[in-house]
């Protein structure tokens, strides 16, 4: 397997109603995620909102951890922090990837949603061919829309637990989807 | 298998020198792993402090979810977090569990340090005998008391990723052990 890279959208997702909005970056999403993409050996963990504020929000809480006070006190934050950057679309995430290695971009949707095609983790550790880069998309709110999960080349299996609850946290979603890729299953 | 419990361990756990602290409740670590315990068919999720204020605090978010306004909003949430607890020690919450259920009770420690005898999440599944309810625990804070893993039944082996890094977050360690006890490995 190639590189590994995961995508948080918050914008465009939906809320509960189905509408596209855009929604706001929290600090948990941002450390959990990269303490888990560290552990996994995740390459780049990108925070994607096209608000300034929030990207200038998501900067600064990395900067406290990479070059601030935080690394300091603990350098395994800074470490885990030091994979994440900031991307104002989908688009320009894919394009920073494509842009700084000449492997292929193979782009995965996660969804809670039951979605047609959409394959195991086992299946994409079988598929996965030669040096080509992957990266895991995950969206915030309730989820990514169909327009942005139908833009991506393959989609994976909502996360089946002892029964038909399927609202688990983004955090956890991501920590079980890398478990599984680099684990198995 | 029987029932399965998860308690979360405020007190005692370790702070990064080692020496045994309490720590506070966080919200997101009561959502989590609440919505992470119901997708896994976790019966009830103990959140363990001896500190009144805290407990109190914890209180008061589960009504807001479960009673109040906020589980009128999304009742996901509200079935997520009906099976919330709070005891003000891990014995204590042992001794609940014992009293609603004949079952035995295996407690089954969780850490991300070595610690001999470890078993995987396929071992502790092979094991699982009878009607035996299962408790796993988490601690916060840089983890659980070594007094309090060797109280305990069992220990799970630690989360092994891509390398050597092992600090994923609480939240994240609780999903994935959730999956590979559910799903296998």
């Amino acid at each position: 397997m190639g590189d590994l890279f995961i995508a948080l959208i918050h914008h465009p997702v939906v809320n509960k109603r189905g509408n596209t909005v855009g929604s706001a970056v929290t600090n948990m999403d941002i450390h959990d995620i990269a303490r888990a993409a560290i552990s996994f050996g995740v390459k780049q963990y990108y925070i994607v909102t096209p608000y300034e504020d929030q990207a200038t929000l998501t900067e600064q809480i990395m900067a406290h951890w990479t070059t601030g006070a935080g690394g300091k006190v603990n350098p395994w934050r800074k470490a885990a922090l030091e994979r994440v950057r900031v991307a104002d679309s989908f688009e320009t995430a894919c394009s920073q990837i494509k842009d700084s290695s000449p492997a292929p971009l193979v782009t995965i949707a996660t969804t809670a949603r039951a979605a047609k095609g959409a394959v195991s983790c086992g299946t994409l550790r079988e598929k996965q061919k030669g040096n080509a880069s992957h990266m895991l998309i995950f969206g915030t709110a309730w989820g990514l829309t169909w327009d942005l999960i139908e833009q991506c080349d393959m989609i994976l299996e909502p996360i089946k637990g002892a029964g038909d609850y399927n609202h688990l946290s983004v955090r956890s979603a991501a920590s079980i989807y890398l478990d599984r890729l680099t684990n198995g299953r």
